[in-house]
């Protein structure tokens, strides 16, 4: 999927990041640090499919046997080593680590078989790989940057086609579907996820859309994403079934402005908690500060979720290169929700938003 | 989605289970043990979703703040503990674990989590929640074997519409996604997986659909799930589009008799391997022993691969109310592929298959 991209340059950066964390070995399973490496991303089932990378000798990339035609073998990058069905992969892995004497483990492995190789190995320290995935991958190059605006422009066409569609009589789940269609419609290659809140269901920010019935009067939290070449888009626009009272145009209009001061923060040098604050500042004046129960925004890339954090506390500079989400929102429990997010990257200058889709409130049937 | 089901007693069944392994706590986050035992299924995010049950004493569920609304608080099994976007979770967690010295952790939790919780709690010995989760819910009630059945017969429904549905000319893509809109229209709640595998394709048992179009002399091999009530179904039929050549017809016909007399040789007390070995040696027969390249099966419920598997070197004796699928296969890379799977249950005398679609070779067009 990533055949555009220099896997093998990747590999070095990781050995280099491995000799300057004073870390042996690296191992990938389940996430995105494999496929960014290698191209290949493992299924997440219980037949351990594992990378090894050490900072000095050949790469092995563990599968199931059944599983290895799958894999685009690439003998420069790795050499793929299938595991039949009376093997205990732990062991074959922990057979290329004996020697280490510290692991870094990508974040998104299973705790079984980090406990595995542990009774195995039990000499040996094992950490998180964040820090590494993070140097990796926190920065996108432009080939990156272009697969997200991509993703981006493609997830504002299903806002422009939300528009004209009727609401009003369709439960979350059918309109669920009717998102999940139009993402793969508009250009991105998987749907990947789907949040449809109506009515007060819209106060729970990770609401999972259900059979309610979407009627007038409902504000309705759309909040989806896909993917075009691995890379994700992740878009959040709140309608309006109807004529909105003033509470809660009112409500939109502070989350509107707290999400484009926001975007208007973002600099490099900019603490990542700053950009947060910012935002935060404007609807706490709006008088909603403890309704706004969540981050401003998570990094993305190949997961819908990475570093960097814009939360109180991380106070990480942004960096030119740098893609994450803005997205405010405000909860009030039994009532309403709203919430507002495009994807921007940091640049050498300030902030490009990948979403172009626009910000008023919109008035569907 | 589970509140037919008995959470308080299987909680007990828990606690009971952590005596008799001599460990004080058990910890739940991703994957199917949660909602086993509390009705409630994290989301697989980097935000930490975590239960806590001591052996003794009150269980508390630990999820992000945002993520609290989604959750039915039953405050009779647990008590639910919110945390907020600047709250270290696994802190939180570890500060109920300070006294313990053997800690259950489930599988599926992520490693970036155990890490943390090893680091926080040093003294604390960390293993695998498996014994545990497979005592909990290897024999399925019932009422499990009753969802089981339901999701098996809408998988049914979608193998004899399939067998009505143009094949040649439409792209693996298209046809997984015509099984996926089957697989909801005949009652399935979530469509969770697709392989749609043509021509030489269907030589790779995990495959991917791709763009790949599928014409006249394809066999297709054709593994989907669903899930009805948390329960999943798992079926696989092979499709051959056009009349088929006398060496396929062959092969077809041992996956066939394999698959029936795996089926066949279930019963209570017989070894799990015992099986594979019945199925397996009806495909070396025909030439094939070295083509049937996985286990012949895996136990199924809330997760779509759990124990019992059944696969040379397991020697559990199989018990009354054991899930599992029969699925044999055979695999010429670069030519075809075939697979038949059905899902069967163990009874107190027997076999009971859940599945009750014909294994007859399915000529499509």
């Amino acid at each position: 999927m990533n055949a555009v991209f220099d896997h093998a340059g990747r590999i070095s950066a990781a050995r280099a990041l491995l000799a300057d964390h004073d870390l042996d070995v690296l191992l990938l399973s389940g996430g995105p640090d494999l496929p960014y490496l290698m191209g290949y991303e493992a299924m997440p089932l219980e037949r351990l499919t594992m990378a090894v990378i050490p900072r000095d000798g050949a790469a092995t990339l563990f599968v199931p046997e059944l599983e290895a035609p799958r894999v685009e073998v690439v003998p420069e990058l790795f050499e793929l080593r299938p595991w039949t069905e009376t093997e205990d992969p732990v062991v074959l892995v922990a057979d290329r680590c004996r020697a280490a004497r510290r692991v870094a483990v990508t974040d998104q492995t299973w705790a079984v078989f980090l406990l595995g190789l542990q009774r195995e190995l039990p000499g040996v320290e094992f950490v998180s790989a964040r820090p590494l995935s993070r140097a990796l991958r926190v920065r996108k190059d432009p080939a990156e940057v272009e697969l997200l605006r991509r993703a981006a422009h493609a997830a504002d066409r299903v806002v422009t086609r939300l528009e004209a569609t009727r609401f009003s009589g369709r439960s979350e789940h059918e309109l669920s579907d009717v998102v999940a269609r139009m993402t793969l419609d508009q250009g991105s290659d998987v749907a990947t996820f789907r949040i449809v809140a109506s009515g007060p269901n819209a106060a729970s920010p990770h609401h999972e859309p259900g059979p309610r019935v979407i009627g007038e009067g409902d504000a309705v939290v759309v909040d989806f994403g896909g993917k075009v070449g691995g890379y994700c888009s992740d878009t959040t626009r709140t309608f309006h079934v109807g004529a909105p009272p003033v509470e809660f145009v009112e409500a939109y209009e502070a989350v509107r402005r707290a999400q484009e001061a926001g975007v208007a923060a973002v600099a490099p040098g900019v603490a990542a908690q700053d950009v947060d604050a910012v935002a935060r500042s404007v609807i706490a004046g709006a008088g909603y500060a403890e309704r706004f129960i969540h981050r401003l925004g998570h990094g993305i890339g190949l997961d819908v979720h990475e570093d960097p954090y814009l939360v109180d506390g991380n106070r990480e500079p942004l960096e030119a290169g740098m893609a994450f989400s803005i997205e405010p929102g405000v909860y009030l429990p039994g009532r309403f929700g709203i919430r507002i997010e495009d994807i921007v990257v940091c640049t050498a200058t300030g902030v490009d938003s990948l979403n172009q889709s626009h910000h008023d409130l919109r008035i569907v049937e």
